[in-house]
């Protein structure tokens, strides 16, 4: 069934309302994962509803706001989130690493006691509206061996760079550090088709080609190797030890439904104007995007893409036709709504 | 032949001497391109040397400091390289990092007008041996496509990032942000070998496991495909953009001997005490690294190797056993010994 915008913002903030959030901040998290959808980010859009709701039900997820600011200075702060939903300690911590750069040039803000806090692009992306550049990353359940390892050791830590481009708009990056999605693997087993190598290994930690063999015991292999192994780790540095946190095998499982998730987050902020003027900005950022843009493409190519400019184009085709929702996910979102006497999803069609 | 580390360092810094450059400079320089060879990165050393002589010897880059700072405040600074060889600017502008660091948590220094500065890992190293996160980067020649695209628009852009990890030292990342060097590729091609699917392109696009496809007028491929090309670019923005400098296709080459360089870097440092207290520290850094040190191995893997800890080894062995300088170098720096009237190299044996 496809939904409109406001539909689904309007379902998911009453089941977060009666799961016992408070109205303003369902409507922000509501926001944020319709957001995702509307990108085509399906994976971290209203798919993770029913996920919420369970969480905050079994009490592994806050539903007060508690968060608190536990150290702080000019540039910098520690927060914590006190297992309050992601999207709200994400918020918070946006706002204030955006106050504090608009005042003071950089600043980095980090969030510990979190949960998932949706796309990373949409704080790092709430910075690059502010005439800044955003670079938010989190911590995340671990699924990835270390190179030459087979173990599930390092998150996908999702790395997301914001900033604007002048009449090209704002540029977003949002890369998790594994190879791929593991639901691309799935794609290929269930389409019977090869993986490339690189993208993962068997349960021996033998290269394979064949997706069954990372899917039964094999492993997602972290991107470019080396390279998003050492960046995967380097964000477990940057969030979780700086807090004093969960790490590695530490962190749980968003799907495992009996300890509370324990993410850590960062969010860095760079205020553009304390190095260089607008006019000067502009011309520099837009001339760099010219020469991407002006880029030959290579054969069956129709154009070359910024960061974030697929997502960009999905959320202006989605707005219209709205967000599309697959059976076996309405049935889950229908017994949700039953359970919590809130008025299903009304289809666009 | 095989050179002793001071050896090498005398045969450095009394060529760079006769170039025109200070003792104290030169001496720098040449612990620069020395350590690089000793841990193994061969790219980043002596090789360089006759580069850089014949860019002095040619005013295309300069023999004098004039470095400047042209910015700054309390976390940050712009750096303006004057054409001084970069290792100098890249010295100047981390200790500023440091200062900066040590006194208001972050700091970010960029430095323009600067050239080749050797290893990024040399720069985040010194950050991370005060007690700090430092992260290092710099625009380079363009070399790589936007990913769909053809044509050298941006550069392999290195990234740094190291860290102190107690018992573990300090763990050093250093990345360049293409799939692979291009060294790789000319070695499977002169050994008639088959590159990977990934690594590049041939001049049409198209994708090629065939290394002479990409060294016939094809390209090299950003790492992990669309996450190096995004990456590369967000460096671009935080070095060339922030200090208005050249970008993409407007940096020249080291190789090419008519024009200067303009590359930018940032040194970004983050003050480990100003978020936690060392004992805590260093009990979650261990923790983290030992969970990855007890990984267990893929088939034929003999251990789990840290971001770095490679260089590392070399380092020590290559610390007792000299440098190898391959016969082509030998005879270079030969010529240039006779040019600059300076005592060849005294190899070991």
């Amino acid at each position: 069934m496809n939904i409109s915008m406001t539909e689904q913002i309007r379902f998911i903030s009453e089941i977060l309302t009666k799961a016992g959030i408070t109205y303003s901040d369902s409507q922000l998290v509501a926001k944020s994962l319709t957001l995702a959808n509307l990108r085509g980010v399906d994976s971290h859009g209203i798919l993770r509803l029913p996920v919420y709701a369970k969480r905050i039900k079994l009490g592994l997820m806050d539903k007060q706001d508690k968060i608190k600011v536990i150290k702080e200075d000019n540039v910098s702060a520690i927060i914590d989130g006190s297992n309050y939903i992601g999207q709200i300690v994400g918020r918070k911590a946006t706002e204030k690493a955006i106050e504090k750069a608009s005042q003071n040039t950089i600043s980095m803000v980090l969030a510990k006691n979190s949960n998932h806090f949706g796309e990373a692009a949409e704080y790092s992306m709430m910075i690059a509206e502010n005439n800044m550049i955003g670079i938010v990353a989190s911590n995340t359940t671990p699924l990835m061996p270390p190179t030459g390892g087979i173990g599930k050791i390092l998150g996908t830590n999702p790395l997301s760079i914001s900033f604007p481009a002048g009449e090209y708009n704002i540029v977003t990056l949002d890369m998790a550090l594994s190879s791929v999605a593991m639901g691309k693997v799935l794609y290929a087993d269930s389409n019977n088709m090869n993986i490339p190598n690189g993208w993962g290994i068997d349960k021996d930690g033998n290269n394979t080609t064949n997706p069954k063999d990372v899917l039964n015991g094999g492993y997602l292999l972290p991107a470019a190797g080396p390279k998003g192994y050492g960046l995967a780790l380097a964000i477990e540095v940057l969030t979780a030890v700086l807090t004093n946190s969960s790490v590695s095998k530490e962190v749980k499982s968003i799907y495992q439904y009996d300890e509370k998730n324990e993410i850590s987050q960062a969010f860095i902020a760079i205020n553009i104007d304390s190095f260089i003027d607008k006019v000067n900005y502009n011309e520099r950022v837009e001339t760099l995007v010219k020469y991407i843009k002006e880029c030959p493409t290579a054969y069956g190519v129709s154009k070359i893409y910024l960061p974030g400019e697929i997502e960009l184009e999905t959320y202006n085709k989605r707005l219209l036709n709205g967000i599309n929702i697959n059976d076996e996910l309405s049935k889950q979102l229908e017994q949700l709504a039953k359970k919590l006497e809130v008025e299903p999803l009304n289809p666009i069609n």
